[in-house]
Order: C-alpha cells, then sequence, then structure tokens
C-alpha cells in the first residue's frame, strides 16, 4: 500500500517549517510587543456553536466530526431512512437524498465539527470566559482552521490563521494600534505594502444618499474599475446594474474621488451631508489618519472607498493590506465589528480585529527571496564519527557545544567519510569537526568550514569563539 | 443559548499559555540544540493510514471525519440498512447495532480520521518523503492528538505530544543522546528526575530462559511489587498467574537484583547466559549506561527491570522519566523499534524516539512552583489614557518602546483613573505611564512602579533604562 494524505491537506519538511516558523515568530514577536496575549481553543467545537455563522455555504465546508462510540444511538430512526424517502421508496438506489435530509442526517450523525475560523471560537470564548476576562482584552491565537473547500492552487483544507483582536471597547485608537502594528509586521518582515482603508458606515452613507442601499457590491465592484474601463463605462456597468441615472449622477464626485486624504474627505462631506451614519464614518476615518500619519510608518496608508469586504459582518473600519512588489491579493485584512458576542448571548461586545495570511505572506517571500538565512539554519556543528571509542571520547564536547546554545550533532555511525560528509552538505551544516587517533592524543579538533573547504585545528574553546560564544560564558547557557 | 465546548477539551487562557509555551519553548530549543528539525502532518489522515496500528482498542478510539458533500454517496445501502438487522427486524428501536456493523457502517461514512498519535503520521511521512529525507534523519514534531477516551482527571480527547525521533540507524549513540536530552531538558525547566531505562531484549531472555513468553506482563507487574508485598507475595502472585514452580525458582535471581549497574549486569548475563537475545541485550545496556555514566548528568539513570512500555512496539532500549519531587505517573517516555515504517511498505527503517507529556510537566511545574516569573510576564508597560490629545502624545513613546521590544500598550479610553489601574492590576502590568497637561508641557513622563506603589518623573530615555534597554539600541530593535 502506498500512504498518501487526504486531498487539500500539507505535510510541512523541515525546510519549509523553519520558514513557515520564521513568519510565525516574527508575528508572534510583534503582537507581544503590542500587548496580545495568546489563546488557544480546541480544534472540534460543538456543532451548535458553528453552524448559522457562516452562511448556508459555510456550512457545507465545515468538517463534521462521527459521534464516537455507537454513533447511531441518537439517530431518531434506527434504520436510518431518510425522512423524504417515501416519494423516492421505488427508486432508494439511485437517488441521491435531498441535500436538507442529508444536513438533518449529518447533525445527527455528528455533534462536533472542526474549527471553521478563529473568529467565532473566540466570541464563544469570551462569553464562556467572561468573568475572567478584563476588557479590553487584546488576545492573539495562531492555530489551524479546517474547510471542506474544494482544493486548488493557493487554496488548503487545512490553513494558519494568525489573528489578533482587541475587545470590549469601541475606541478608535485601536484602529490606529492595528493600522501601526500591521505596519511593524511588515517592515520585520521586509515587505513593502499599502495599508488600504474604508470605512462601513462611509459606504451604508453613500448607499443611502443615492438610495440604493442593496447595490453597495454593485457600487464598489464598478468603482474599482475606472482605471481600467474608464467612467464611461463604470456609468454603463452601474446602469446595467440597475441603477437609476439620477442615482448614478449623484454617485459622480464619488467615482472621481482623488487627491490626498483631506481632499477626498472634503468631496465626501459635502456628498454625504445628508447622512448621519455617512458622516460618522468619516468623522471615525480622519481620527484614524490623523494619527495614523502622526506616526510617519513605513507603509503607505491608502483611503480605498472600493475596499468593501464582510460587508455584513464589519461595522467601521476595515483594512486589507496588499504587497507593492508582489503579484499576490490581499495578504491581511480585518476590521471593527459591533456586536461580536451578540450570538452567544453577551451583547454590547465591540472589538476590531486583524488576520494575518500566513501562506500568501511565505508566497510573496519566496517570491521576492526575503526570507533571512539564519531563518532556516538547522545544525552548526556536526562531529564526524570513526568508531566507539572516538565518539566516546567526542560527547562531553558535543555536550559542551549544546549547552552554549550550539546545534549540534554526532554523526552516530563509523561510516565511510564522503556518506558522512553528504549527510554534512546535504542538512547544510557549516563546520564538520574530525576526531581521530592525532586529535584524542593532542586535545584539538580539526574543524572543517563546509562552506569555504578549509580545514584549522582548533581547541574546543577556539571552536566556539569561532562560533561567536565567548568561552567562558558558554557553560550552563541553556540552563 | 450557553455555549459550551465538547467534553475532553479545553480552552487555554494567557496565563495556562504563558506556562504552555514556556514547556513547549524550552523542548523545543533543546531539541533544536540536539540537532533535530521540526515537521508537521496533517490533524487529518486518512483512516487507511491510522487503522489497525493502535489495537483494536485504539481503532475505536479514533475520531473519524464525516464525508463532506453527499456522504451517503458511497454506502452500499442507500437506505444505511444495518447488516446484522435481520436478526433485530421485530426490535430495531430498542435493540442497538453490533460493533462489527458500525465499524463498517463508519468506515463508509468516514475516509479521514484525527491524528490519535505522532508516530504513525511520521511513519507514513518518513515513506512519502523517503527520496528527500537524508538519513539518519533527526525530527521532532510537537502538535495536538485527538483521542476519544473516556475523560477524566488529567486525560483529555485533544493534547499535545512533542516528540523526537532518529530514524535510520541503529547505533546505540542515538539511545546516548537521547538520555543526555531528557537530561537537558529537565534541568533547564528544573526538575529533578530519575531516567528509568530497560532492553526489551533483556525482557525476551527471561521470558526464553524460563520458557513463559507469554507471561513477560504478569512479571514485570510482579517484580514491581517486590517493594510494596515482599518476596513470598510476588512469587504467589507469579504462581497464580500459572507460572510453574520450576520457572519461578529460574527467575528468583532476577526478582531479587540489586546492587550496582554493573552488579545487575553481571547477574543478569549468568542468568540470560543461555538466551542469545537476552545477551544482546545486556550489551546493548551495557554500552549505553558506559556512555551515559561519562557524561555525569544531573539525572539519576537507573537500570529498571520492571519497566516494560509498549512491548508489542519497542525491540530495544525503553526509556521512561519520573519526576524525584512529585507524585506522577510518568512525564516522560520512549525507546527502540526495530521496524517504523515496514507497514507501509518501507522495511529496514530502524529508530529510537522519546515523548515528553506537556500536561504531566505542567503539574509538576504547578504543584512544586518552578515556573519563572519571566515566563508569565507579558504587557510591561501601560500609558494611562486622559483623552484624544494627550493619546497622540504619547503614540510616538508607546512605538518607540515596542520597537526596543518592550510590550507596551496604551488604554484605548480616558476612563477613570480608578478603572485603567484595575485593568494594569489585573493584567500584573509593572508599570503605568501617567500623561497630563504637565508632562505634554515638560516632555517628561510620570511612571508608576505599580509593585513598590512608588512615582517617578522620567524622560523616555530614563523609561528604557529602567526597563533595561539602552536608549541608544532601542530603536530599530525590532526591525
Amino acid at each position: 500500500m502506498k500512504p498518501s494524505i487526504p486531498k487539500g491537506t500539507r505535510d510541512f519538511s523541515p525546510a519549509e517549517m523553519a520558514k513557515r516558523n520564521y513568519i510565525f515568530d516574527t508575528i508572534r514577536r510583534v503582537f507581544y510587543t503590542y500587548g496580545f496575549q495568546p489563546i488557544e481553543t480546541p480544534a472540534m467545537e460543538n456543532l451548535s456553536t458553528l453552524m448559522g455563522k457562516y452562511g448556508e455555504e459555510g456550512d457545507k465546508l465545515l468538517f463534521k466530526v462521527l459521534n464516537s462510540g455507537n454513533f447511531l444511538e441518537k439517530i431518531e430512526d434506527s434504520r436510518l431512512k431518510m425522512e423524504d424517502s417515501p416519494n423516492q421508496a421505488s427508486d432508494a438506489q439511485t437517488t441521491s437524498p435531498s441535500s436538507t435530509s442529508l444536513n438533518r442526517l449529518a447533525a445527527q450523525l455528528c455533534e462536533k465539527g472542526l474549527r471553521y475560523d478563529l473568529t467565532v471560537p473566540f466570541a464563544r470564548y469570551v462569553v464562556m470566559h467572561r468573568d475572567e476576562i478584563t476588557l479590553p482584552f487584546r488576545r492573539f491565537q495562531m492555530q489551524p482552521v479546517w474547510r471542506a473547500d474544494r482544493p486548488q492552487r493557493g487554496r488548503y483544507r487545512e490553513f494558519y490563521q494568525c489573528d489578533a483582536d482587541i475587545v470590549g471597547t469601541d475606541s478608535l485608537l485601536c484602529e490606529v494600534d492595528l493600522v501601526q502594528m500591521i505596519d511593524t509586521v511588515f517592515r520585520a518582515l521586509g515587505i513593502r505594502v499599502a495599508i488600504h482603508i474604508n470605512n462601513r458606515k462611509i459606504l451604508s452613507g453613500i448607499a443611502e444618499v443615492i438610495g440604493q442601499a442593496d447595490k453597495l457590491i454593485d457600487i464598489t465592484v464598478a468603482i474599482d474599475k475606472l482605471d481600467k474601463i474608464g467612467l464611461e463605462n463604470v456609468n454603463a456597468e452601474l446602469a446595467e446594474k440597475g441603477l437609476p441615472a439620477d442615482a448614478i449622477a449623484k454617485l459622480q464626485p464619488i467615482i472621481l474621488l482623488n487627491g490626498t486624504d483631506d481632499e477626498k474627505l472634503a468631496t465626501l462631506r459635502s456628498t454625504l451631508a445628508s447622512s448621519e451614519t455617512g458622516l460618522r464614518g468619516i468623522e471615525e476615518t480622519e481620527f484614524i489618519l490623523k494619527n495614523i500619519h502622526a506616526l510617519q510608518l513605513q507603509s503607505a496608508v491608502i483611503l480605498d472607498l472600493t475596499l468593501a469586504r464582510g460587508l455584513n459582518y464589519y461595522t467601521g473600519a476595515i483594512f486589507e493590506v496588499k504587497a507593492l512588489d508582489a503579484e499576490m491579493g490581499s495578504i491581511s485584512g480585518g476590521g471593527r465589528y459591533d456586536n461580536l458576542t451578540g450570538i452567544f448571548g453577551l451583547p454590547g461586545v465591540s472589538g476590531v480585529g486583524i488576520s494575518f495570511g500566513a501562506d500568501r505572506i511565505y508566497d510573496v517571500l519566496t517570491q521576492l527571496d526575503l526570507f533571512p538565512s539564519e531563518a532556516t539554519e538547522g545544525t552548526r556543528v556536526l562531529f564526524a564519527c570513526f568508531g566507539s571509542a572516538e565518539a566516546t571520547w567526542c560527547l562531553p564536547i558535543v555536550s559542551r557545544l549544546r549547552q552554549a546554545g550550539i546545534a549540534t550533532e554526532l554523526y552516530p555511525d563509523a561510516a565511510k567519510m564522503k556518506k558522512q560528509m553528504s549527510y554534512a552538505n546535504a542538512r547544510d551544516i557549516p563546520y564538520v569537526v574530525i576526531v581521530g587517533e592525532t586529535e584524542m592524543q593532542s586535545g584539538n579538533l580539526t574543524v572543517k568550514d563546509m562552506r569555504s573547504g578549509t580545514q584549522a585545528t582548533l581547541t574546543p574553546d577556539e571552536l566556539l569563539e569561532k562560533l561567536n560564544v565567548c568561552p567562558q560564558y558558554a557553560d550552563g547557557h541553556c540552563d
């Protein structure tokens, strides 16, 4: 039998792990400096927690876990008769059951499902732990999620999410904090990005002013094409989508919006003068942009009215991050939501969050060759093995290097030198230490630099110095 | 509705996460210095990979994932009729289906299951990636596993395993390496332990010599009770288990085995003289102990013939670690296996591995109060908030501290000072910075030390110094 793994899932080998950990460690370190604290939730949640939170499409994409033990126990009819089978009775073998009856049956066979994202489990967590949590609560979470999506290039059935949220306050300083944090993360990774920001309230205001609340997505999609297809075609597309001529006329200043952020906001202020919600969105955006500009971030922060992610979910600021030097969709995104935990019976918890897409960041770093060499460094010293006596002689020195924090291995077999050197090359180990009769008598080590090919005779202390560890401080470093 | 999580699973809150990460980080750091490289495998494996690898009991404890889409498609009978139902036809509602037919049905509903341990996925990984791997391969893996066990105190349905294995060599230097690594891990954690070692071949030799191969577990269980119940009762128990008198007589030197390791091995050598396997086990153990003793580990390493874990699995050395200062089962264990990957079609891959029990280590550290305070330290500086102007003034300083790697927050609302101080206390934040009119004019910060209750007026540079960061080197630290 040839083993395989489920489609859409991945093994991560050491070289990939080193790069992934570089990303996760960088993001985690920044999260900590911004005062975020980690939590973890179980991979399995009750289906009652998950169902109905991601729309009908999302429900279908949940991985459901079969009840353990006698999983048929709770099935209403122990023969598992399909509830809509009467009209199929004559043809049960060939007619497939309806999706409703499948859902009903799945619900009886399964009580648990795999986490679909980190937001719903976080909301559930906040409600369950409300008595322990001091608000505002800054939490981050980096864990895999699972979706029964059709696998394709760049889309997996298991992937990590890296989320940071601040809940329990509607202060706009949190938005400022998050935008600044996005900047810090991508600066640390060396990726130049543009941070696009918009506000759900501005979008609502636009829809309100032109009297077309249900056309919001059509409008943002059309505006987004201005650069490519020109004003005339944008207007034609809006008409095609059913917008009346007067609404399209009112939209013109917004479609043609340009200039500095201040100029854009001034135009919006006059266009949305009659919408209270719209004006609130403008004020919020002004506050955020003013404070961000004062911080002189490295990233460009762009007011982008075409940004319209998760319209049903976000209620205030929305963010999206795009890499400037690589063709890639958004590599990070988030926004403010007004009622995270209402669905679990705890109203009034507002929050704002950001999610980093580790897989896409990985692809950008690969494309731009930005992984630092230290990030992928493994073992630094390999002691070659000539036999049992030599190995025994080497062990205390191996031990001392390790205590100094240097990743060190002793090749375990007295194999041919060529094989041991190949191993060092395959593992990209920079130094090989050779100990034979001569070395055991002199107490010195023959150290081969695998990159330059040169050899040197060094005492263990000199080897430590070569590896940038002060011998005096080496011992006990690992304690 | 009141949300809950599946029984046997856990949420980890920030305080627990800090302690767990301290354990994982310590183990991971040691793994790296010993030359181990991380891999990760998917949470879901094909059931064909998992089934039959953990015994009949293990198969029952696998969490199975319902096929997505139309999961009934592959069921032989679309009505899901139980195959053994004919003789239950009259009483279908009350009779539960047999476990065989349940297994058969589950196999048709589900093709995937959740990882039950890290060993089988690792074996599958080695076979699938054999062309990329350079042997010997030193890998570690720290991921959760899932078991549908009955939850009870200390036993969970989701828990982390931390495994390190060396495969592709039968060199006993690997056993030496692992024992040394166990010592390093527990020294780093501050836990005093005894490392018990035994050898499967010695146990086989004993069974061979007394002609009772099938009574091996009974024998080790009985011998283990010597200290508690005395020789007479041990012998009585052995007789009760069906050992003939001459076998019990031959066992006496082994039951009464004591003295130094050398003395024990000498006794064994004469008792097992007629068993080739037994003598090989003695030789292996001698080599391992000799090399370990030369390294002068901190932990006691004890030859323990009563140690008999995973008899069907291990083929050479076996290890188990016990904390000396806490009542707790084994907190780490492992051993050598001769044929890891044979079941997946790749014979001849020998290996030796060790697994650290994170939950039990957590409990030991808690009992002995050994978590270092730095391990649980979160945000170090909170800037109090008096209003929008003050906040804006503080932002660049907050930013500078963060860039110096200091976890810093700005309280996001101009709440009452009492509330902000309570927040700092609840979060155990050691310093609160207060900035009002006076500070904005002078450029100095009022810094309150929350532990001593004292206040000081400091420049931002002085604050950095107080936090042990050299102001000159502070900027750009996070880049």
